[in-house]
C-alpha cells in the first residue's frame, strides 16, 4: 500500500509531468527505462508484451492470449505438483452465505469486509429501454463472491468427514477470487483474480503442520526451479497472519527495485475452522475430535513477479520453462525464391525441435520487416531467436541470438536442436542466476535503527535485523520506515542480538523490506 | 422444465411415500433402477459414484473430487482440440456492468433477467456479533455475475481490433458462469456451471459461419470419440436460438428415458455485437466495416449427459478415455504372505501398464472385503477391473471384468498390458455401439399429429416429422405434448412433405423430442 501511495502523489508533482514528455519519447520506440520510472517500467511491459490489460470493470483485469499462456504454463505445472504430493482438484461455489463468514471470528475480520455482495437475481426493463434491478427480486440472505473459500469448503467438509478413515483430505481448487481492492496494480493487486486454492483436513496436529509446510517447498521449488526466481522461505509474524490461522509460511521474492513480493503462502489452521463449522471425526477409539486444518494458495500475482524478478529494458525476459515459445525462427530474404528457400530448410529444423518438445514458430510475416520482428520478440521475451538469411543458407549456418543476454553467436545448421536444448537449460540456469546474484548484492544486515532505516530508505533489498517480535514494535517501524517483517527464515541458523528498537534480546533475525 | 415440475409435484403423492420406501432398501444395496425412478436413479449415480452435491448455495453445487476428474478429462481433450484448430485461450472479468447489457436489445432480453446482482462492496459489524451490508458502500453501477461474456468481450474486441491484420481473433475462455435459475438438477441445471465459451471475430461472414461450423464438428467429434455418445447436428428454430445470435447450431444427444439433452452450441452472431459495442475494422482498402462474430460453448452439463447416455443400474458407466482410472486392480487374500505375493506381482503389472499410458490403481486397502470393492468400481464406473487371487498366481492368471458387459474372463497375465489396450478400444466402442442403437429404435418418423402425439406421449425418443417451421406451429406443439423442436438437422436429405399441423408443404424433417 505504502507504494501505491506514494506513486499517487507522484502523479501530481511537475517532476512528474516533466518525466512524462521524456517517456511518451521512449514508448514511441520501446519501454520506460527501469531507472527512469520503475512503475511505469512494469506497467509498459504488461500492455507492450500483451499480458494484461485493464477492463470497463473496475479493478478486474483481462488477461491477454500471450500473459494467459504463460500462466496455463504455471498451472500446468502447479497442478502436476499438487497431484505428485497426492492431491486432487474439485470444484466449491463461487458464492458464500454472508452467515457462514461469521462464524470464524477472525477470519471474518480479515475477509468479509472488502468483499463483492450479491443482494438480487433479477434485473427488469426500466421502461426507459434499459434495465434496473429488480427490487422484488431481493435475496433473504445476501451472497458473498468468494474471497477465498475456508468457510464454504469447511462447510461441505463437514458433510464428508465422519470417521478417521475419511482422512486425511488432500483437495486443491483452480477457482477466481474477488477481494474489494481500493489501489489495483496488473497481476499484483486486482479486484478479481485468479488462483488455486489448497484445502486440506488431517487426523493429527503434526500431519497438518508437515503439509503446510510441505506445500511450501512445493512452492519455493516451483519459484526456484520453474520461475527461476530465489525465494526465502519463512514465517509470517503474527500481525501479517492469515485471518484465522495459528501460522503462516510465505516464500518471499525480492523484485529488481529492491521491494519484496510475497510469492505464495501456506496456513496451518489448527482446528479453527472444524470448531467454526463443528467438523469432527471418530478416531481408533471411537473418540470424537476436531479436524485440523491447513490452506495454501498462490495466484497470477506470479505473473507480476516473473515480469519483475527477470526483465529488462527492452521488455520480458521469460525463463524458458514458462515461455509459451521458446525459439522463434525470423526469415531474412529480399525474393520470394529465397524465402522459399529459407522456409524448406526450416521445415526440417522446426520438426526436430518439436520433437524434443521445443516450442517453435516462423514469422514468414511479409507485413513486417526483420527489425521490428527482432524488437517484438525481445518484448515478449522469447528466449531463443534464430535468423536465418541466404548467406546462412550457403554457410549452413544459423544465426542464435539470446533474450537473457542478448547475445548472438552463429551456430551450424546440423544438430541445432542439441544445442537449443543446452541453450534453454543455460538460459533457465543463468537467469536464475542472476537473480541470485543481485538478492546477495541486495541483502544486508543492520545491526542499529539507523543503519536499517538508511538502507530501506535507499530500496536496498532485503534488510536483516533483530526484532523483539511485538506487534508494536512492528507497527513502529512500518510507520516510521514503510519496512515491513516479510518473513523469520526458516533456513537461518540462529544468531542472537539485540532489539534494533527495545534492546530486548532476540535469537533470529527478521527478513525486512518494503512490499508490494 | 416439464419433468421437474412433474417430479416436485409427485413427492407430495402417498406413490412417492410408498415408493419411498421401496427405494430405502434398494439404496441400502445400491441405487434405484431406471425401470423404476429414472430421476432418482440419476440423482443416486450422482451422488453413490460421489460425482457431484447440493451446496448450502441455492442452486449451486460442489463437484467432487471424482465427479472433477471427469471433467478434467473432458477439459484437457476439448482444449486441445481449440488449439488444435488454432484458438488461444485468455481470462475476461467475472463482473459485467449492467449498462453493457442493455446495448444488445435480443440479447439483454434473453440474458439480463434471471442474474445475480452485485450491489455492494462491503459488509461490517452489525453490533450483534454478526455482520450486514454496509450502504454507504453501495456501487453507482450495479455489476452482472456475467452468465455468458459476449458483452464484456466485445466491448474489449473494440480495442483490438482496427485493421483486417487483426482479424481473426480466436479465443477461448474456460470460466464460471452464473445464471438464477428457480428449478435446478445437479451438473443439468445449475445457477453457477463451468464452462467454455469461444469468442472469435472475423473479417468476413463467409470466415465467421465456416468458424460456427468447425465448432460444431468439433464438439460432435467430441461428444461421440470422447463420450461415446452419438449426437444429431442441426440448426436450431428461431425460437431457441441464442439471444442476440442469427443462427445457433447445437449437438443433441437422446438419453435413455427418451428425453432430449443438448449437448452444445455454436452460434453464428453475424454483426449484432460489432454493431453494439461499434466494433470496426479497416479492410485492405481502408473501407471500415463491422466485425463479423461467433461464439460457442459447452458446459459441466456434459457431465449429466454422459452419465445419462451410457450408465445403467449398477451404476456409472464411462468411456474408458474419460475415465479418471481405467483399470482398478483388487487383491484376493487371506494372508499376509498371499498378499505380499499378489502386489509382488501386481507392482510388475502395474508398471506395464502405466508405460502404456494407463491409469491403475491397486486397492489393498485391509478395511474392505473384495466384494464391496466390486460393487464400489462398478458404482463409479472403472472400465476394467482385476481380480488376483493365490490360484491366479498358480495359473499365471487374471480374472478380467469389463464394466460395460459385465462379463469376466481369465487372461494371462503374460502380456495382460496388450489384452488391456485392446479391451479398452473395445469398451470405448461398444458403449458408443450400445448408445446408436438405442438411438436408432428410440427414433421414429410421424406423418401425422395424432401419430407424433402418441409418439411423445409415451418418450419413444427422437420423433421426426414436418412441420410449417413457424413460431406459432412450434408454440402449440409444445403446448399439447411438452416436446420441442430439437433441431433442423444439418446431414438429412431433402423429403418433401406436410406440416402436421397446419398441412402446408415442408421440404425437411425437424427432429422434435421432450429435452433436459
Amino acid at each position: 500500500m505504502a507504494i501505491l501511495f506514494f506513486y499517487t502523489n507522484y502523479f501530481k508533482t511537475p517532476k512528474f509531468f516533466s518525466k512524462f514528455a521524456q517517456n511518451r519519447k521512449h514508448m514511441s520506440k520501446g519501454i520506460t527505462k527501469r531507472a527512469e520510472n520503475y512503475s511505469r517500467w512494469y506497467n509498459d511491459i504488461v500492455q507492450k508484451a500483451e499480458l494484461a490489460e485493464n477492463s470497463g470493470v473496475r479493478g478486474s483485469m483481462v488477461i491477454k492470449p500471450y500473459g494467459y499462456a504463460i500462466w496455463e504454463k504455471m498451472k500446468e505445472q502447479l497442478d502436476k505438483m499438487f497431484k505428485q504430493t497426492g492431491h486432487v482438484n474439485a470444484y466449491f461455489p463461487l458464492f458464500i452465505p454472508k452467515s457462514y463468514f461469521g462464524r470464524e471470528a477472525a477470519h471474518v475480520d480479515g475477509f468479509a469486509k472488502e468483499c463483492a455482495v450479491v443482494t438480487h437475481y433479477r434485473l427488469k426493463d426500466d421502461g426507459n429501454g434499459g434495465i434496473e434491478v429488480d427490487e422484488n427480486a431481493k435475496l433473504e440472505e445476501e451472497l458473498i463472491v468468494r474471497p477465498t473459500s475456508e468457510t464454504i469448503i469447511w462447510s461441505t467438509y463437514k458433510k464428508w468427514i465422519q470417521s478417521y478413515r475419511d482422512l486425511p483430505i488432500l483437495v486443491n481448487q483452480w477457482a477466481n477470487v474477488v477481494r474489494w481492492e481500493m489501489r489495483t496494480r496488473l497481476f499484483l493487486r486486482t479486484a478479481e483474480f485468479l488462483w488455486q486454492e489448497g484445502h486440506t483436513a488431517h487426523a493429527t496436529q503434526q500431519e497438518a503442520e508437515e503439509e503446510t509446510r510441505k506445500m511450501l517447498e512445493v512452492y519455493a521449488e516451483f519459484a526456484e526451479k520453474w520461475m527461476a526466481m530465489p525465494v526465502v522461505k519463512g514465517h509470517k509474524t503474527e500481525g501479517e497472519r492469515f485471518a484465522g490461522a495459528l501460522d503462516t509460511l510465505s516464500i518471499e521474492a525480492l523484485m529488481q527495485d529492491g521491494k519484496a513480493l510475497q510469492a505464495g503462502t501456506s496456513h496451518f489452521l489448527g482446528q479453527n475452522f472444524a470448531k467454526a463449522f463443528d467438523v469432527k471425526f471418530a478416531d481408533k477409539t471411537g473418540n470424537e475430535e476436531y479436524v485440523w486444518a491447513t490452506s495454501w494458495g498462490v495466484s497470477t500475482r506470479l505473473m507480476g513477479a516473473l515480469i519483475m524478478a527477470h526483465s529488462d529494458d527492452n521488455g520480458l525476459v521469460l525463463p524458458p520453462k514458462l515461455a509459451p515459445l521458446q525459439v522463434v525462427i525470423v526469415p531474412i530474404y529480399k525474393t520470394d525464391e529465397q524465402l522459399n528457400q529459407i522456409r524448406e530448410v526450416v521445415t526440417g529444423i522446426m520438426q526436430k525441435l518439436q520433437d524434443k518438445g521445443v516450442s517453435v514458430k516462423f514469422d514468414d510475416r511479409d507485413t513486417q520487416r526483420p527489425g521490428f520482428k527482432f524488437s517484438e520478440y525481445e518484448l515478449k521475451g522469447v528466449p531463443i531467436r534464430f535468423a536465418i538469411g541466404p548467406k546462412d543458407l550457403e554457410k549452413g549456418t544459423i544465426e542464435v541470438a539470446r533474450r537473457d543476454t542478448l547475445e548472438k553467436k552463429a551456430y551450424p545448421m546440423e544438430g541445432i536442436e542439441e544445442n537449443v536444448m543446452q541453450l534453454l537449460d543455460e538460459i533457465q540456469e543463468n537467469i536464475y542466476q542472476k537473480a541470485l546474484k543481485f538478492r546477495k548484492e541486495h541483502t544486508h544486515k543492520a545491526d542499529s535503527y539507523d543503519e536499517f532505516k538508511e538502507l530501506i530508505e535507499k530500496n536496498a533489498g532485503f534488510v536483516l535485523a533483530h526484532y523483539d517480535g511485538t506487534p508494536e514494535t512492528e507497527k513502529r517501524i512500518n510507520e516510521e520506515t514503510k519496512a515491513t517483517v516479510r518473513c523469520i527464515p526458516l533456513d537461518q541458523p540462529a544468531e542472537e542480538g539485540k532489539c534494533m528498537i527495545t534492546g530486548k534480546p532476540v535469537s533470529h533475525r527478521a527478513v525486512f523490506a518494503k512490499a508490494y
